[in-house]
């Protein structure tokens, strides 16, 4: 984006489905000087895009060096054998969270396939859309690139596409994604909604009791079933598997859970082994940045429930010097007060209490 | 604490136990003007409790009117019955985080316990030692009372003890508390760690996608597995009785995925309905002060990774007069900028989003 025209190897762009991701990635390559068309089964969708800025409404009239295809999960694999059956561009990506499933169908209609490149942009929270885009959306994202079976030029193709979208590219084969979008974030939604299922009826008494642990584990279980269910019937397979794998790890609690009176030192071996391996995968998630998980130190200060305050406490910490890694407010029930934990730097937790208190705030004592 | 004199229910109180709990405890009736004794089978640990002001290191030499008993879960039903049998309190309560196994236990002991009220305060997090006690650890937090079997005035003392130290009492039976933290605290965190356990080995290629839904989900497999197993071992059958009901789910979650291909239709309505069950229990989570779930609007914005910028951030949005509900980091790999979610009332997101526009902040397009 130096102003300097257009990729030289992504110079038009067609983009079918002007959603939330067709139009973003329509608005960022147009910020770079790319020509780019739009089309959308819904003509109000691409009029709204185009009147974004994202693009002129018309289907391309000769070969665009790129089309995008950003329609729904259920309809990519036949929009991009449309695309490539008619040359309509020299390269096709599609950009569905799930990939094996289309590439084995563009590959039943097409046999080879070297001018589609599959690819997934891990674009934050859902939203929909043409009104929800923005050119940055994908700016520091992971953005993975299938490269089963495509040839040298196209993938160079849907390499600039993820560089002018400002995105990160990870190269990795289409099996390999679809487990790893498994484990990520299919698993734990569905754990997430597994967990809230057993509080959708009766337990009453337990929901004033409901902590911060509850309430991370759970958050995801709000999201909209439809589109779940869309994902999840995606990539059965993968899913399945891991979900099979963490069902022998839960048989093997529950069992020792039954055999805690009768054998409880073999018991207590058991639960261990699962919590332990819980760590384990645990610390291997990446921190901020993509880096190794980092361990801040927690500095948790109270803060009186009202506007204000967590601007002034946040200044305060701002005035020492010090940056704040990560924030979270902890909700107390029935008081007009809540704890704030500061993750800072280990070397700086120090003075971050020691300012903070000379200040006047409550610094509860740290955490490992 | 209006410094009129102790409470009437509770003018002496034995402490056993000077770890966090204790100590805490220790320090809330001494600042209420209660004498309170100080016991430990680690004799340094009172020492350093009664440095704190925590209370007299020595047993008293006469009956007091309550003696909290704040010893390790496994230790708590053997040091509870001596002191209802050798009669050195009025009252006896414990603190353990389970209360069916330490009730029955006594029960067998001693036959009726009406002298005795079990109790489990909600006490944040696990942090150990007298030197993290404090004095308002307790403040509007939930503190379980087990009525069971306690007579009138050993039901007062107890809800006197929850008062002077600032809890909001919550009054069940031994069984439905047990089956309530089953559901809220043993059963997330062991699904946190199945889904964590999941990434302890290979998975290399899956690590880059992770996503703040999966740090959520598995925050608290981080947990101190020792700690957890006391806490599953003693209450297993109300755990094991949600994790077989979580199982039947996940069985059909499975066998859905399982029938994709061959039953689209009946798998994608089995796959929904768990997720709409999902969906149902955590709306219903209580939100901030125990109330019912409030939906704020997401307000998130682009913040340079710098020290200083979040400070700036929520000074412009106090400056607004719109107060933060809440706040989340949001990691991006590879990049030098983070989306900060501002969580305010449905009615400010608009002058939020406004304000901070015009203060020259990127915010993106709000959420439902």
């Amino acid at each position: 984006m130096t102003g300097s025209g257009p990729h030289p190897a992504v110079r038009s762009c067609l983009v079918v489905g002007t959603g939330l991701i067709g139009t973003s990635v329509a608005l960022a390559l147009r910020a770079a000087g790319v020509e780019v068309h739009l089309t959308d089964r819904d003509p109000d969708a691409v009029r709204r895009a185009a009147q974004l800025g994202a693009g002129t409404p018309d289907p391309a009239t000769s070969q665009v060096d790129l089309a995008v295809v950003a329609v729904a999960p259920s309809a990519t694999a036949e929009v991009v054998t449309g695309l490539v059956a008619g040359n309509s561009a020299a390269t096709v990506v599609d950009t569905a969270g799930v990939k094996e499933q289309v590439l084995g169908t563009v590959r039943q209609a097409l046999g080879e396939t070297p001018h589609f490149v599959g690819t997934h942009p891990m674009a934050g929270r859902e939203r929909s859309g043409p009104g929800a885009a923005r050119a940055d959306l994908f700016e520091g994202r992971p953005w993975v690139l299938v490269p089963d079976g495509a040839d040298e030029r196209s993938l160079r193709r849907a390499r600039a596409l993820v560089e002018l979208c400002g995105g990160v590219p990870l190269e990795m084969g289409a099996g390999e994604h679809d487990a790893a979008v498994a484990l990520v974030s299919h698993v734990p939604q569905v754990a997430a909604s597994l967990v809230a299922a057993r509080l959708a009826e009766g337990a009453d008494a337990a929901l004033p009791l409901t902590g911060q642990g509850l309430r991370d584990v759970t958050r995801v279980a709000a999201s909209d079933p439809d589109l779940w269910v869309d994902v999840l019937a995606a990539n059965p397979s993968p899913v399945a598997h891991a979900l099979t794998e963490l069902r022998a790890d839960l048989d093997a609690v529950v069992h020792a859970l039954h055999e805690v009176h009768d054998d409880p030192e073999w018991a207590r071996t058991a639960l261990r082994e699962v919590l332990v391996r819980g760590n384990a995968g645990r610390a291997r998630l990446p921190g901020k940045h993509g880096g190794r998980s980092t361990t801040y130190a927690l500095v948790p200060v109270v803060v009186p429930d009202r506007p204000g305050e967590l601007a002034r406490l946040v200044n305060d910490v701002g005035a020492s010097g010090v940056n704040i890694e990560d924030l979270r407010i902890e909700h107390s029930p029935g008081q007009p007060v809540g704890l704030v934990e500061l993750a800072v730097a280990p070397a700086s937790a120090a003075t971050v209490a020691e300012t903070l208190g000379g200040l006047g705030w409550v610094v509860h004592p740290g955490e490992a």
